[in-house]
């Protein structure tokens, strides 16, 4: 991984010329004053220093990202019941759409649209308050990151409440079919703080590893899952990570992948490393323009895709 | 590769003795006699002989598994230009579906739904007559598979085009939005053809090995495509090669996979081997529900997986 | 009218007699009590007493015929600007369906949709607190009907809340896109007041009496709206007034009408008589069975049909 | 009636003055090239000669107004069984939309959007020859208006057959779920030559008196339906005879309509009399901008509305 450095610093070069940077998500005023300038990569290798270039060091909003913390939570807490109450399957649409759950009874069609996401937030609810389930996300974060300095941006949490209509309509349609159990304000309490998790590239690429190798976290030696469970999530982000992007994303990069409107993608190098990127400019899908740019030139660079 | 043949006839023994077989497709008479109790398995490693257990010298339909010749077969002949007629996401819908097409001013999702693999059928037919566009597809997949014997069942064909009201109906509408350019009849006329392919599994494991060896026939030293291109069609294979069920194919197999409703599916693992499965009963999606038990049980015991 | 109160009789003895009573509504506890063989016909002819037959004294859940009366009621407050929140078209879908709201930016399809309600219900609260708007609202059915008696039935309004969460994702889904923008637990609690309404037959057929005559109530003399509003009111009566069953009730009974999920429908004879029927069994689209089957019997004994 | 001339000569000239004239249809040559600036209505009355103004005399292609016609010769030739083949509710959706029939088997939401008058025609086709099915249509139009004048445009025909994918889309699609049962191209034969009748505004409004009199055309003492049927027929129209506007036609002219691409709208005034306008500038949703704007003007000055 010494090439690594070199490599990484000239991406961060290349993609910092570039002029068509995407638009900055501007649906909450915390999201839109960060400024498209910014731009973070960082690889954690399976053993030995995660190697970054950018701002790595400095916390974005992972947004929907925390999904993938999130749904590994809750299939620890209850297992493949999980998927008594969301699908597997590529959406089709937007992230944020609601016609397919009408089509389909309330169910969600995977855990990583907005919709299935908060089906797995009401699941870890539990019988738990708000808070205490706010708790556990974040302890399991930092937990999985092994840094227990990541925190939680409450005027992002707030802003994303006062802006919630559509993921209110969401939950409460849900909840109509039974598909979800608390109130609908509860569920989205704990969720807005979820997305509203601040981490760096360098932290984020530490959260995946476990899913690199093998349901172990190398950093800490816990088993987080199973082996078949981790490549089962690998599969789903290779699938649905990307909202009605993946496709594109899989032909492109080749690799796993979860984004986030904050600008961040999080894929994964199965047995070999974990990638963070961050450049807040999104595309008309809502992931990363510069993120996803900057993931292709790595993997063609290094051979890194899973297809060959 | 030595163990793997106890393998397969251990896995041909456990699929065979399972009651629920699926459903084998009835929508023409010549699918509906096949026995739901045909089974077959091929592996065509990257050298080596084909290893095989079952019915693996039987032919049957490919069907919709033909769509991945023809859109190497329009790649080579247009490159990249292929996409701007057909996109690259999967659809969220049944792979017979029209909704999407009028959301969508008529184009196709991605190139393995009927209406995309029609699209990429009215490219190939370019400016020649459909019996030509027939026979080049044939010697392509002849070609791809090494085996000039393969052959197309004609009996198959005409009946497809006596029951291609739904295909019809997609061809009309696309052609509403220019789409495609070629008259219907003609086009579905080539399209009904080349799903009528019937090929063995040990060939269609031959056929597929460019995809696993980075677009590189070993067979005949012939380079197909180039290596990217081999990782991008990989992809497509497991975002969009199984209908609405490619979500469950990547989380239960986790391989590039391409299913067909005569029960076939040929699935990749990039850098070892090809493998070809055949069972005629279908899941909801129209997905051979043994053919994908039968690479789920190979998958663990090998780890085979791309996903860890 | 004379004449009527003997075909009355004889249709009440009619439809008592049948078998296939429909199915009452049972997603609250208020309504699945109601008694299938519940049935009321009142006419209000333009001059002269009321003639009833049945159990036209006893009130019933008045639900969604009073979206007729918030209607007027918002036309009157802000006129023809309701428009710009509300269109004026059949959906072809469902009463509390949310596939177009999404197709359509969150623009209700027309006044009597469940979504259309809720957006005229924002309309009428106004800067009002919720208990005020409820308040007024009851004023003016009871100015309509000229009854004080008119009541809202709490027990009912608790219940609606209580499984409430469609019409709170609707209410959410359309806050998202501005198209109301009060809050929506707010909206709802009025909305649920004035489904609560109950109204005997009698009642109902005095309450419409405006829609008949030009705009003006006879039992009054007051002007409610103009004659072109009253007349287009009545248009939307007949497109939109039975959900996805406008067109077959427009083909069977041939009159402007509104129903209601309690088994109530509300018909308007221009310039002749409103007729107001009451049966809780409901058909496949939420209108009342037997009340349609009522008034296709009396329109076809009087002639009564706008249709010719 | 006497007092007609005056009025339309009026609205003649107060249409002619406008400058928003809507979008003449240019999907084929021989409609595109209509002139915008022709505009026509004529009135005729229960008894009493047809009173005109405009452009009353010329020919334009009568479009989708044929297809009130070839409703009622279905009807005529195998009565209430229509309807187990095509709905009567409006579609919300577009004329030419197909989604609907996916989501609903195949089957036509009414027998006014393009779907459902295919399937229609396809009854009349009945087991006739394309060739006769056209005559017969033709001799029913020509005795419905009294004049054997009348003629089909062959060019127009033709130019329909050769844009007509979309309509070949329908068919066939509806065929694949056993709705229409000749072959697509026979049935769109016919259904391009009824769309293809050239008639004035005459001609049109005699060809539709049995429907403003109870089914019996008061200028041959003919009965051509029953007075029920003739009823529903303006039901119907009422509420699917103008496609994704039919809401606002009742809205705004309050009588049962049928329009076509032409410019043309047939309008009923059930007891009194019958209004064609043409006008060829369209509206958003393909109705005739000042042909509706027409029909609104003559209604306020007349009181004509059904609805009071």
């Amino acid at each position: 991984m010494d090439s690594l450095k070199p490599l990484l610093d000239e991406i961060v070069a290349d993609l910092r010329a570039r002029t068509d940077k995407g638009r900055v998500a501007d649906y909450i005023p915390q999201l839109a004053k960060v400024s498209a300038d910014k731009f973070a990569i960082a690889v954690a290798p399976l053993s030995g220093p995660v190697v970054t270039a950018g701002d790595a060091d400095e916390p974005f909003s992972i947004q929907s990202i925390s999904k993938l913390f999130t749904l590994t939570l809750a299939l620890g807490q209850i297992g493949d019941r999980v998927w008594d109450r969301v699908g597997r399957e590529p959406s089709g649409n937007a992230f944020n759409s609601i016609v397919q759950l009408e089509h389909e009874q309330g169910r969600p069609r995977n855990p990583f649209v907005n919709a299935g996401a908060i089906a797995v937030t009401d699941i870890i609810l539990g019988g738990h308050r708000p808070k205490e389930a706010i708790g556990e996300i974040l302890r399991f974060v930092r937990f999985l990151a092994n840094d227990d300095a990541i925190n939680i941006d409450r005027l992002v949490a707030q802003s994303e409440q006062a802006h919630g209509d559509r993921n209110m309509a969401l939950a409460h349609f849900m909840r109509s079919f039974g598909v979800i159990q608390h109130p609908p304000a509860e569920v989205l309490g704990v969720y807005f703080h979820q997305c509203a998790i601040a981490m760096n590239c360098r932290q984020l690429a530490q959260a995946g590893l476990f899913l690199a190798a093998n349901g172990r976290n190398p950093l800490t030696g816990f088993n987080v899952v199973s082996s078949p469970r981790a490549r089962r999530i690998n599969a789903l982000m290779m699938t649905c990570g990307h909202y009605d992007g993946a496709g594109d994303f899989a032909f492109r990069v080749g690799l796993p992948g979860k984004s986030g409107v904050g600008g961040g993608i999080l894929a994964i190098v199965p047995n070999r490393a974990v990638v963070a990127v961050w450049a807040p400019g999104l595309d008309a899908n809502g992931n990363s323009l510069l993120g996803t740019a900057a993931l292709e030139l790595l993997v063609q660079r290094t051979g890194w895709s899973v297809f060959g």
